[in-house]
């Protein structure tokens, strides 16, 4: 089975997916600089938070390569300004810096200049190797949550190519299709960006995994007349009290998927917890680009000049999610729970 | 105040708005001939369901005066021929047949040929004007519903470009900014025809009425953050239950209002309710071509081979619609109150 990945250590390279040609090509850079991973991840070719980090990482690995000098001080030095360097190539990817941290503490500790570049490498493949491992057990934790047949709707790509490995809450689809259990997919194709048309349904049709694309407002008549059995979608953010920012769009799936009776899933790592956010009114939604909405491949779809609401997150509340699936298991959505987990 | 109309007579010709060219072009045709109406209707230069009625009454009325002869009976003939062509240029337009079958009967009663001409002009302004006088009619019976500085959603378009003149969902929206009473409009985009995008927010900016545009997927975070005050569409049919079928996310848009309390109205004239339709489930819902959803102007935003679900309509259910506004008043979405309109 294809479970497709975007960053692939290779050859002493990074092999990485540019998400920005699908669906429509599948074409991986071969990254051998750090200047070239920097412009992969400012120009958006890798999206997804983990999968920013384990580029980053990546990153560091080949700066500690392509600086072959003995002397452990110099080494130290340029590595650390690569690494400064590759945090500024999107200012607002937590798990950029977060990668990037772990990277130069490694760097600070190395002994000697060989043993530097031995220990990046090791820690970046071990970062990936963690999130995959993550993923997977995102995925073993939802599958018994679904049955062989089962019709589940998502939104947005909380997938396989923006982690490691698997991704979050389509962690399940690609396991149980390696179980040979059946689940279909009905994708929302999450206007305005379209994460959902061009990535998610690409991903899941690698692998085999049955997907059917909707737009987001077909979501209400699919699950009425289409059997749907449970909605799961990734979360950005989850705050203390298990209120989940996501892509927009997944707050209104959660009120349809309550009033069809229908259970409604949070896919999210302990990463994602942020114990420090009491509740959703607590998060800042951010507000994107009005021409995201009035510009469809570069061409408008709305008049000059018309205004535009357009936020890039909405909050589903506690009280509609049925259950948060995390590599240590499914919770509910309520702070003793959720406290609990970081215990 | 401008408020566009589609169709215009003038001059002893059709000025008819090309709405395939908007938001960007805001140009009339000129139609002189009855091939000129067919090509117009089935190229959907023009729509909505009155409009196409009232473009194809006037085709009528230009194929009576382009047959200058006296003698009546082949008069008849040549404009009872034009009627029949104009039948087929969109054959599922109810409202197409409905008005051609009522210049029919104007043809065939005529007496001279000079009567004929002229009672098929007549017959065509009026169908026209009683258009504009229900449309009117629903704005005003809406109007109480609202109060000023009200914050309103809708989807699709049904504007005053879809009928004669004012719309019916749409109708509040000018009649309230003819009395200086300030409604907002949030104009969901309509995906996937974007109806929304390309026409309600450019016919409300057209009257000078304040409209944001949004994608379907932020429709529940709307109805959160910015205080909206009521949901009102358009319909397609209305069955004898108060059951509504209506452009596809009309039913995601209900079910939010009723989780929010907030008040859904369906804008409906009288020509829209199907006594013999029981109720939403007997209304048969068309899946239209998967091009429309993996293909935005012409360029694919889904993999080639995706399947793809496509449902043109939904159902909102009596349940969940709050009242239905037509040109004789707002009423209960129940089967004694729609019986009784038709009494």
């Amino acid at each position: 089975m294809n479970i497709p990945q975007s960053v692939i250590w290779e050859h002493g390279s990074i092999r990485l997916l540019d998400q920005r040609k699908l669906p429509h090509v599948t074409h991986y850079l071969t990254l051998q600089t750090v200047p070239a991973v920097f412009d992969a991840i400012k120009s958006l070719a890798v999206r997804g938070a983990p999968a920013i980090g384990i580029a980053a990482a990546f990153g560091v690995a080949l700066s500690a390569l392509n600086h072959p000098s003995d002397d452990i001080d110099e080494v130290k030095e340029q590595v650390l300004i690569d690494s400064g360097y590759l945090s500024q190539s999107r200012p607002t990817a937590v798990n950029l810096f977060w990668a990037l941290n772990r990277m130069n503490e490694v760097v600070i500790a190395a002994p000697t200049a060989d043993s530097l570049r031995e220990n990046v490498l090791a820690e970046a493949l071990a970062i990936q190797k963690e999130d995959e491992d993550v993923c997977r057990a995102i995925g073993e934790h939802a599958l018994p949550l679904f049955n062989d047949g089962d019709h589940v709707m998502t939104i947005c790509n909380a997938g396989s190519i923006a982690t490691a490995k698997y991704g979050t809450a389509l962690a399940p689809f690609f396991l149980s299709k390696e179980r040979g259990i059946n689940l279909s997919v009905f994708a929302c194709e999450t206007r305005p960006v379209f994460q959902g048309a061009r990535l998610t349904t690409w991903e899941l049709m690698q692998a085999g995994v049955d997907v059917t694309l909707i737009t987001d407002s077909m979501a209400a008549h699919t699950m009425k007349t289409k059997n749907i059995s449970a909605v799961i979608t990734g979360a950005d953010r989850v705050a203390a009290n298990g209120d989940s920012a996501n892509k927009i769009g997944t707050f209104g799936l959660a009120v349809l998927a309550k009033s069809f009776g229908i259970p409604f899933y949070i896919a999210a790592p302990l990463s994602t917890f942020d114990l420090d956010t009491p509740n959703g009114d607590a998060i800042p939604i951010e507000e994107r680009d009005p021409t995201e909405i009035t510009e469809v491949n570069g061409m408008r779809v709305a008049p000059e000049g018309v205004a535009v609401f357009n936020p890039a997150f909405d909050v589903a509340p506690a009280d509609l999610i049925t259950g948060i699936i995390t590599e240590k298991g499914v919770i509910a959505p309520n702070e003793r729970d959720i406290a609990a987990l970081f215990s």
